[in-house]
C-alpha cells in the first residue's frame, strides 16, 4: 500500500459529518479500493465544542481554514463551507495556489467563479473534484466527464432540486396547494427556513450551469441562466396537468443551438410516460442525450449526508487513485465562451391559465391577441361557469416563440375580463 | 497535444463498425477532451472486402487478428470478435502479455475468465477495461468502480437484457403469447436466429457474474449463478401479474448474505411503482443500492451500435488521459473467492400458477402440500370454471426457503388434478 492520502475537511455540518462517518465506517473497503487509506488529519468548522456525532479528537483542529488549508501535512482539501464567497472560497484559493487538491460541494462557488478555480488549479498544478455539487449521490459529473466522453450532447435536463420536486410531489398526491406543503416541507426538514434559495430556482440554476459548462466544454455562465422557480405553480395547474396527460416538475435544461447555449430552470409540463415524470418526491435525475450512446438516466438522492458523503469520498478516492482530469473536463484554457440564447427566442409549446370573468366575448379577445401574434393554439378549455366569480381558461399552444407569446400575454393581461396575471408553463418534449 | 494513442480493432460486425464511426465522428471533441487524439491504426475481421459502411483503407489490415495484436506500433487492442474462447481469448491474451492495454466489449470472455485475465493484465502492466460488456452505453461499470467506490453494495440488481425485457414489454402491451413475440422480435433484429443466448438468461448471467466481482471485490464465478429464461412466461402469468399489481421482469440479482454471494436470473415479479418497472422495452437498468448513497438507478440503451460504440470509446478515452484502474477495482490477486448461496437456500415470496382440473378438493390437496413444508399462502385465486379443460389457480406466498417450495411443488405437480408443471415465478421486493 501507498503512504495514505491526508485529507483536511473544512465545514462539519450534516456533509461533513457525514464524510467522517463514511470514511471511518468504511474505511477498509475504501483502502482496499484506492490501494492507500484515506485519512482525515485535520478539521476546521466554527464551533469547536459541538457536538456532531463524530469524534474528531484524533483530528488536528484549526479554528481558520484558510491555515488549514496551506498547513504542510495537508493533501486534499475538502471544502463543505458552502456560499459563493467568503471563506469557502479563501479556501479553495489557498489550496489551489498551493498545488493542493480540493474537493468541494459547493455550487454556489462553482457557479459563480467555475471558470476561473479551474484555471487556477491548474496554474497549481492541482484537482478541483466537484462530484457532491450536482445531484448529491448521483455521480452525474463521472458519467458527463468520463463514461460519456465520446458524445456529443444534444441536450442535457435533469431535476436538480429535491425541494422542489418534493413540492410538487406533494401537491399533486395531496391536491393541497403550494403554501402549505412548502410549511410541512420545512417542518419535515426538506425546505430551509428561508426556502427562496430552493423554490426560486437558484439552487438548481446553480447545478444547471456546471452541468452546461462539462457538457459542452464552456465556461460556467450562471448570468445566461433564465430562472424561474414554482412559486406560482398552483393546484389548478397540476390538476389541468394530469388532465392533460403532463406532469409538472421544475427542471434545468441545457442545449446548444447555433453556436449559442440555452439555459433554463423553470417548471415544465412533461408527458407521464417520459421516464422523468416518474422521478418523484426529494429525489433527483439527471438525463444526458448523447449522440452515440442515446438517452442516458441517472436517479438518485440529491441530498443528504450519506449520498452527498458517498459523493464527496469517490473525489477522494479518485485522488488517491491518482485519476485527475481537468475540472470541466478540458483544459481551462479551452473552455468556449459560448453565447447564451436569450430566453425570448425559446421556441416551444405552452401552457396558460387564465383568470377570466364569465362574459360573452372573453374567449375572442384572448384568440385575438394570439392570432396577431401568429400563435397557433392546440387547446383549450374553461373550467366551470360562474357570474359572480373568475373561472380558469386553460389554452395550449403549437410550437412558437417566446417573445410573441409574452407580447401576447401582456395584451390579454390588460383586458378588463381577465382578473389575474396570466400563467404560462412550458411544454417539454422530452 | 501529447501523441496520439494507437488503437486496433480486432472484429468489425454491427458494433467494430461503430466505433470506427463513432472515432471518426467525434474526432475532434474526443480529442479536445483526451488531450490527444484516438487514432485507429490497424484493424482485422474475417472479410477484408465485407462493405460495412466505414472506410477501413486508412488501416493497417491483419488477417491474422493475434499477430495485430503483438504489432510494434499498437497501444490499445480492442476486442470485438466475441465469444468466451478462440480467437478473442487469444488476442485479449496476446496483447496482455505485451503489455498493451484492452478494451473489450466481450461479456461471454470476461464471465468465463475475467479472474484470470485480470491477473494476466497486471502481469504485463497492462489494464484491461469492459464498460462495453454490461448494459451497453449505461457506464455502470465506471459508476460501481468509481462513482459509488465509497459505498459496499447492499444488492445490486437490473435488467441486463434488452430482447427479454423487449419480449415482456411487448407481451404485457399486445396481449400476445411469447412464442409470437419471439418470432416478431427476430424478424425486428432484436433477437437472433437462436435466441437461447438471451431467452434462458445466459447473456445475463454472465453480466451478473461481471457487476457482482466489480461490487463485492471477488472473483468472478459465473458457475455460483443461478439461471432461469424467461420461455415459462405466459401471458397468463402477466395478466395476473398485472392484477396482483406486479411487472414481470428478466433481473439479474448480486447480494452478500453472510460472506456467501447469491447470484441469480430469472423472471421475477416487481412492484409497478419501482423504478425498474418502468423501463420497458429494450432498454436495461442497474439498480446499485450503496450503504450511503442508497438507491441509485441508471437506464439506457442495452445494446446497439452507437450504445456499445459509446462505452467502447469512453474505455480508449480514459485510457488515452491516463486513467487506468485494476479491472475489478482492486488488485487481482486480492479478489476474495465468495462461496455462492445455493439458490435452495434463497428466502422470499413466491407466484405460484398451477393448472388444475376443476374438481372439488383440488385446492385441499395443494394446501395440504404447503402447510406440510410450512409455507404460508397470502394469496390464491382460481380463474374461471370449466367442468372439460384445465382452469388456472394462482397463490402466493409469504417469505419462504426455496429449499421447502420446491418440494411441495414437486408433490403437488403429482397430483392427478394438477395437468401441468407448475410454475413459480420470484416476487422481489425492491
Amino acid at each position: 500500500m501507498s503512504a495514505p492520502l491526508r485529507i483536511a475537511v473544512a465545514g462539519l455540518g450534516t456533509v461533513g459529518a457525514g464524510v467522517l462517518s463514511l470514511l471511518k465506517a468504511n474505511a477498509e473497503l475504501i483502502a482496499a479500493r484506492c490501494g492507500r487509506a484515506l485519512e482525515v488529519v485535520a478539521v476546521s468548522a466554527r464551533d469547536r465544542s459541538k457536538d456532531r456525532g463524530v469524534d474528531i479528537s484524533d483530528f488536528a483542529w484549526f479554528d481558520d481554514p484558510v491555515a488549514m488549508a496551506a498547513a504542510p501535512e495537508v493533501d486534499v482539501v475538502v471544502e463543505l463551507i458552502g456560499g459563493a464567497d467568503g471563506s469557502a472560497k479563501a479556501v479553495v484559493e489557498a489550496a489551489l495556489d498551493r498545488g493542493r487538491d480540493v474537493v468541494t460541494a459547493n455550487k454556489a462557488l462553482l457557479a459563480h467563479h467555475g471558470s476561473a478555480l479551474a484555471a487556477r488549479a491548474e496554474a497549481g498544478g492541482a484537482g478541483l473534484a466537484y462530484e457532491a455539487a450536482v445531484a448529491g449521490g448521483i455521480p452525474i459529473i463521472k458519467t458527463l466527464r468520463e463514461g460519456l466522453s465520446a458524445n456529443g450532447f444534444a441536450r442535457i435536463y435533469g431535476i436538480l432540486n429535491g425541494t422542489c420536486n418534493y413540492i410538487l410531489t406533494t401537491m399533486r398526491e395531496t391536491g393541497r396547494d403550494f403554501e402549505g406543503v412548502l410549511k410541512e416541507a420545512q417542518e419535515l426538514g426538506y425546505a430551509e427556513a428561508d426556502p427562496s434559495f430552493d423554490i426560486d430556482g437558484v439552487d438548481a440554476a446553480h447545478k444547471l450551469a456546471i452541468l452546461t459548462a462539462l457538457a459542452y466544454g464552456c465556461e460556467v455562465d450562471l448570468d445566461g441562466v433564465y430562472v424561474e422557480g414554482i412559486r406560482n405553480v398552483t393546484s389548478t395547474d397540476i390538476d389541468f396537468a394530469e388532465e392533460l396527460g403532463y406532469r409538472i416538475k421544475l427542471l434545468g435544461l441545457a442545449r446548444r443551438i447555433d453556436g449559442k447555449v440555452e439555459q433554463r430552470v423553470h417548471p415544465c409540463m412533461v408527458a407521464k410516460e417520459a421516464p422523468i415524470a416518474s422521478v418523484e418526491g426529494v429525489f433527483n435525475a439527471v438525463v444526458a442525450e448523447g449522440d452515440a450512446v442515446d438517452s442516458i438516466v441517472a436517479e438518485g438522492r440529491g441530498a443528504g449526508a450519506g449520498p452527498t458523503a458517498s459523493a464527496v469520498v469517490a473525489d477522494l478516492a479518485d485522488l488517491a487513485r491518482g485519476l485527475r482530469l481537468p475540472s470541466f473536463g478540458i483544459p481551462a484554457g479551452r473552455l468556449a465562451v459560448l453565447p447564451a440564447q436569450p430566453m425570448v427566442q425559446h421556441v416551444g409549446c405552452y401552457y396558460i391559465r387564465l383568470m377570466c370573468v364569465d362574459r360573452p366575448g372573453v374567449i375572442a379577445d384572448v384568440a385575438a391577441a394570439l392570432r396577431d401574434e401568429a400563435i397557433s393554439v392546440e387547446s383549450l378549455v374553461q373550467r366551470g361557469r360562474d357570474p359572480h366569480e373568475a373561472v380558469p381558461v386553460v389554452l395550449t399552444t403549437h410550437e412558437t416563440q417566446e417573445a410573441g407569446l409574452r407580447r401576447a400575454l401582456a395584451r390579454i393581461g390588460q383586458l378588463e375580463t381577465v382578473v389575474e396575471a396570466p400563467r404560462l408553463i412550458r411544454i417539454e418534449a422530452l
